[in-house]
């Protein structure tokens, strides 16, 4: 964990709660370049009807069209575990770091961002856990629209 | 290869020349279940500043919010070997086939997709090929700006 891991993580639950506010899913997520945001988002499949603009897949359509060697000096915050379509796009724009308030409500493929070199960091922090948590207990049909529980 | 795949394939391409036409990149993917087109999309990298609207990204946000046992019946065609990005979207939602033109232009994480049950094939057409391939030839600052070739 670095000195401004807290402060960057707790800019992405606000907005997860920006989220929320807007009838959507309470995931949010931040992208860090040299200590400073570069671009922000929070999951909208509700807000518009998206099945890709999970919170990190927002925030990196918000941070615009980057070089490569921009991506590579980012750190990209979520408060929750990367699924896979989100892990994949760490991966294909070669994102070093990544930084998540927990993964117990939801646990994408971190084995496979460090097999490839990135470098996972998990906060374990309370309110990620029961703001989401929260949510799912009253909107299980919404959660689980497209998850496939078999 | 099943019966029906490269009449599929077929229609990828137009999207791929469709998005070339309205000044982006020529690739072009469609969803299809129970031999039904249920989503089209091309790359809109240029036409909306977009870092994720790849075409299977664009085909799937087309298609819309569908339920896991949608997917499950679903094949996805793309005239692009998958990157990363749109390979986690097609785990994240348990797409079981890919259908793809080529991936000597660029090729993503087959062996990934192989690995989680994914069955992947290539039709390796000649057209896929050389749509793509003069594109880069004559764009390849747009086509290189954020991959890392270092």
């Amino acid at each position: 964990m670095k000195k401004d891991d807290l402060y960057f993580l707790k800019e992405a639950i606000k907005e997860a709660k920006l989220g929320q506010r807007n009838g959507g899913l309470p995931i949010g997520s931040v992208l860090v370049k040299n200590n400073i945001i570069i671009g922000r988002g929070h999951n909208r499949r509700v807000q518009e009807d998206s099945v890709i603009l999970h919170a990190e897949m927002s925030c990196l359509e918000n941070a615009g069209r980057l070089k490569a060697h921009d991506y590579k000096q980012c750190t990209i915050y979520s408060t929750l575990s990367p699924c896979d379509m989100c892990s994949g796009a760490i991966l294909l724009y070669n994102i070093p770091r990544v930084v998540i308030g927990e993964n117990e409500n939801f646990k994408g493929p971190e084995e496979y961002l460090y097999e490839n070199g990135v470098d996972l960091v998990n906060l374990n922090l309370e309110e990620c856990k029961t703001i989401l948590s929260d949510f799912i207990y009253k909107n299980p049909i919404l959660w689980y629209e497209d998850i496939c529980i078999e």
